[in-house]
C-alpha cells in the first residue's frame, strides 16, 4: 500500500513539476517576455498542459487511485495521505468526465475569442464578440452536461472554482446580500459629497509608491527571500513552488492607492500560499482551498486590514514623509475617509466594498439566464445595462465600460465570478473569528504588528493548502459554515459612521 | 513520406517545447529567482529533461527517422527536411548510445560535486574536491566508450560540442598556435609598461554603464522587440524561440570594461540566435552550429569589433560625455590602448586575446592527461602550476586562482574547453572573409554603422541554425577548412603595432 501511495506520490509530483512551470511561463510572458516571444511561449505553454492533463488522466493514475481508495478510508481523515487520495479522486473523476476533443475545442475556440473580445472591448463593438461569446456559452453547456448535475447547469461550473458550492446556495446568499446593500447604496448616494477623495488623485513618485510598497508587505510579514515582486499590466499573484511566491502589481502616478491596494491585495493571496506546509510541496495539495478562500485572504489583507482605521493611522506618517507636498496638510481620518469613499460606477474592478457585490450578482445572474437558454446572448448588453440601473442607477455609455469590461468570459470561465463575493463574505467571517481569538488584534495592528493575525491566518487556513474543501475548513476555523451575516454587520457599521446613516 | 515527416516535425516541436521551457526555468533561476524556489527549481528542470529526454530516445523517433532516411538522401542536401533528418539522425543515434542509468549517475554526481566545488574554490582546498573529480573523470571515460571513438578517448566527448572536430586536429592546431604566442606573451612581457590602462579603474556609475550598454547593442542590432538583458552573477545568453533571446551582463563599479566587453559578447551570441531563419523555429535546428561557432560570434562582437580602433573611436566621445570626470582628461587613442591591454595573468576569464588560448591548452592537455591515465587527478594541481609557469610565467599563490578557478569540470564538461579557442580563431577567419565581401567594412564601423557586417554575418551563418555540421559552414563561408593562420597574423598585427615589437 505505502508502495501505491508512493507511486501516485511521484507521479503527481511530475505532473506538478510541469504545471508550475507552466505557471513561469505565464509569469514571464506577463512581466519580461518580449514581444517577439508570443506565438513560441503559446506553444509552450499548449504542450505543457496537453502532457500534465494527459499524464493526470492516464489509467495509470486511475488504477493508483482505485486501489487506494478502499484503503485510504481508514486513514486519519486529517492526514495528508487521505486528504491526497480524498481530493486526487475527485479531480481525477472530473478530470475523465470531460473529453479530450472538448477540451482541445475550449483551448481553440477561447484564443479566438479572447482576441475578438480585446478588438471588441476596445471599439466598444458587442456584435465583433457575439458569435465567440455565444460559441463559449454553448462550450459551458457542454462541460456542464460532461461533468454532471442534479438541480442547476451552473453547479458543475462553479464546483470548478468552488468545490461542493451549490447554485441554490449562492442564490439564497446573494439575495439576503442585497436586500441589505441596494437600501444602503441608496442611502449614500444621497451622501456621496459627505466623502473627498480629491486627495487620492494627487500625481505622486511611482518610485515611492513603489518603495512604500515593498515596505508594508514586508511589514505584514511577505518573505522576499520565498518571494519577490515585479510590475505587470494587470496585477496577480503565482507560486512555483511553496519557497518561490511572485506577486506583481502595477503603478498609477496618478492615483497611488492603486499601487497601495493591488499591493496588499496580491500580498494577501501571496501570504496565503507561502503559509502552505512545506509536507504539501508538490502534492497538489500545495494550492488554495477554492478561488473564494483565496479571494477571502486578498480581501482580508486590502481591505479589512488595509482600509481599516489602525492601519491607516499606523501608516500614515509614513506616508506623509514619503510625499510631504501631497499629504502634508492632510490629517489621517481624512485620508482613512477618502480611501473608503462609495461610489456607484460602471467597472467592477474599480468599485469600493460596498458596491462591489452589485456587480457580481448582476453577472451570476445573467450566466445563469445565458445557461438556462432565459436570456439570448444577443441580449446580453441590454440585460446587463438593466441590471446596473436597477443595482446602481447608472447605465454604461457604452458596451466597453458595460458589458464588454471583464476578459473572463472571453476566456471560457462561467462560473468563476461568484467566487469573489464568497472571498469578500468569508474573509470577515475569518476576520471576526481572529479578533475573537486573539482579543488585543486591532490594538497590534494599529502599532504596526502583524505577527499574531499572520500566525492566526497560517495555522487556521494557510498550512492546510488545499486538503479540506472550502466548506470544511470553513466550519473547522470558525464553527459554522458560509453567511452573508458578519459581512453585512461589518459593512453597515463602518459605512454608517463614515456617512452618518 | 511528407505524413512522416510531419509527425517526426510534431514530435521534435513537442520536445523543444520542453526544453526551451527548461531555459526559462534556468533563466529565471539566474536572475529573478528567490532563494525559497532553488529546491523546487530543481525537481522542475530534471522533471523537463528527463521528459525531453525520454521522448528523444523513443523507439517512435528512432523508427520516423529509420522510414525517412533512404528518402532524405534524395532531397536537396540544403534543404530544411534533408537537413532535419541528417542532423536529428545524429543526434539520436548519439543520445541513444548512452544509457539511462549512465545519465542519471552524471546527474547525481555533477550535483554534489558542484556543491563540493563551490566549498572547494572558496577555502581554496583541492583535497575536498579531488574525489568528485575523480568520479568526474570516471563517468566521462564511461560516456566516451559508450559513444564509441576510433583514435582519441577525447574525440567523442569533443564532438558533443563540437560535431566532427577530432582531436588529433585541435591538437595540431594548439601546437601552431603555441609556437606563435608564446614567444609573443614573452616578447610582450618585456615591454608591459608600454600601455597603462589605469584609466578603466576608476569608479564609474553602474546605471550609466547599464544604459550606455544598452545604446551600443541597439546601435548593432540586437532588436530589443525580440530579446531582452536583465543583469546576472555569471553573464549568459539563453533563448526560448527565435523571437525571444535574453542576454544577461553584470556590472561592475570599479571597471566598467566587465559590462561593456561582457555584453558586447553576450550581444554577439544573441544576435546569432535572433537571426536563425524563423523557418527552423521548434525543429531543434533553431540553435548555433555548434560552441565553437557560436563563441566565434560573441568574440567577433567584442573583439573584432568592441576592441578595434574603428568601434572605440566612433564610441569613445559618446563615453567621454557619460563620464567626463573619468575619461574627459583621455584621448581615444589611450583608450584603445588600454582595453587592449596585455597582461599574463591566472584568471581565464580575465585573460586578454593574447594570453586567453593558452589558458585554454593547459586545460586541453590536462584533460586528455586525465582521460588517458597519464595523469592521476591527485597530481593535477601540479600539473596545472607547472603549464601556468611554462606558458605564462606566473605560479597559482593557491588552488582557487588555479586549478579551483573553472566551474565547467564540477559539472561533468570533459571536452568543452577547446570550443573557445576555435571560436577566437573562427571569429577572425569569418571577419576576414566579411572584410573581403564588404569592402568598406571598416569605415562603416567607425562611423557606428553595423548593418552591413550584420546583415553579412545572418546571410553567411546565423540563418542557418544548425542545418550544417561546423566543418560544412566554415567550408561554405570562407571557402576553406578551420585555420590558425587568419588568427595569428590578426595578432600579430594587432599586438605588434601596440606593443612596438
Amino acid at each position: 500500500m505505502e508502495s501505491k501511495l508512493n507511486q501516485l506520490k511521484t507521479r503527481i509530483a511530475e505532473i506538478q513539476d510541469l504545471r508550475k512551470a507552466g505557471a513561469l511561463l505565464s509569469w514571464d510572458q506577463q512581466t519580461y517576455m518580449p514581444p517577439g516571444g508570443a506565438a513560441a511561449r503559446a506553444e509552450q505553454l499548449a504542450t505543457l498542459q496537453k502532457t500534465a492533463h494527459t499524464w493526470f488522466v492516464s489509467d495509470e493514475i486511475g488504477q493508483l487511485l482505485e486501489d487506494l481508495e478502499t484503503e485510504a478510508a481508514s486513514w486519519d481523515y486529517d492526514s495528508d495521505e487521505a486528504s491526497l487520495v480524498r481530493m486526487l479522486t475527485r479531480d481525477y473523476r472530473k478530470a475523465r468526465k470531460l473529453p479530450p476533443d472538448l477540451i482541445a475545442e475550449i483551448a481553440r475556440v477561447t484564443t479566438l475569442a479572447f482576441e475578438a473580445w480585446t478588438r471588441a472591448r476596445q471599439d466598444s463593438d458587442f456584435p465583433l464578440f457575439l458569435p465567440h461569446l455565444e460559441k463559449i456559452v454553448e462550450l459551458n453547456i457542454r462541460v456542464a452536461e460532461a461533468l454532471g448535475y442534479q438541480e442547476c447547469i451552473y453547479d458543475p461550473l462553479l464546483d470548478q472554482f468552488e468545490p461542493d458550492m451549490k447554485t441554490a446556495q449562492v442564490a439564497a446568499i446573494f439575495a439576503e446580500l442585497k436586500a441589505e446593500l441596494l437600501p444602503l447604496v441608496r442611502a449614500i448616494s444621497e451622501r456621496l459629497d459627505r466623502v473627498d477623495d480629491s486627495v487620492l488623485h494627487r500625481p505622486t513618485d511611482v518610485d515611492k509608491q513603489w518603495q512604500f510598497g515593498l515596505e508594508v508587505i514586508k511589514d505584514i510579514g511577505f518573505d522576499l527571500e520565498r518571494g519577490r515582486q515585479d510590475k505587470s499590466v494587470h496585477p496577480f499573484t503565482t507560486s512555483f513552488s511553496i519557497g518561490d511566491v511572485r506577486l506583481t502589481t502595477r503603478l498609477d502616478p496618478n492615483y497611488f492607492p492603486t499601487a497601495l491596494f493591488g499591493t496588499l491585495h496580491e500580498c494577501g493571496h501571496g501570504l496565503y500560499e507561502q503559509g502552505i506546509d512545506p509536507a504539501l510541496e508538490r502534492t497538489s495539495l500545495d494550492d488554495g482551498a477554492s478561488l473564494g478562500v483565496h479571494e477571502s485572504q486578498s480581501r482580508l489583507w486590502e481591505n479589512l486590514i488595509g482600509r481599516s482605521r489602525p492601519f491607516i493611522q499606523h501608516y500614515f506618517p509614513r506616508l506623509q514623509a514619503l510625499f510631504p507636498e501631497q499629504l502634508g496638510e492632510v490629517d489621517s481620518e481624512t485620508f482613512y475617509r477618502a480611501v473608503n469613499r462609495v461610489q456607484p460606477s460602471l467597472i467592477r474592478v474599480e468599485a469600493d466594498e460596498v458596491t462591489y457585490n452589485l456587480h457580481i450578482m448582476l453577472r451570476f445572474e445573467l450566466e445563469n439566464d445565458m445557461l438556462e437558454g432565459k436570456l439570448r446572448v444577443a441580449d446580453v448588453p441590454e440585460a446587463w445595462n438593466a441590471k446596473m440601473q436597477e443595482y446602481l442607477g447608472l447605465v454604461p455609455p457604452n458596451d466597453r465600460l458595460g458589458v464588454l469590461q471583464d476578459v473572463h468570459w472571453s476566456s471560457g470561465l462561467f462560473g468563476y465570478f461568484p467566487t469573489y463575493t464568497l472571498g469578500n463574505l468569508l474573509s470577515v467571517q475569518f476576520f471576526d473569528q481572529a479578533k475573537q481569538e486573539v482579543p488585543d488584534l486591532l490594538d497590534q495592528i494599529a502599532s504596526g504588528k502583524f505577527e499574531a493575525l499572520l500566525a492566526w491566518l497560517r495555522n487556521a487556513i494557510y498550512r492546510h493548502g488545499r486538503k479540506y474543501t472550502p466548506g470544511e475548513l470553513v466550519q473547522r476555523v470558525t464553527g459554522q459554515g458560509l453567511t452573508a451575516r458578519n459581512y453585512l454587520n461589518y459593512i453597515r457599521t463602518k459605512f454608517s459612521e463614515i456617512y452618518g446613516l
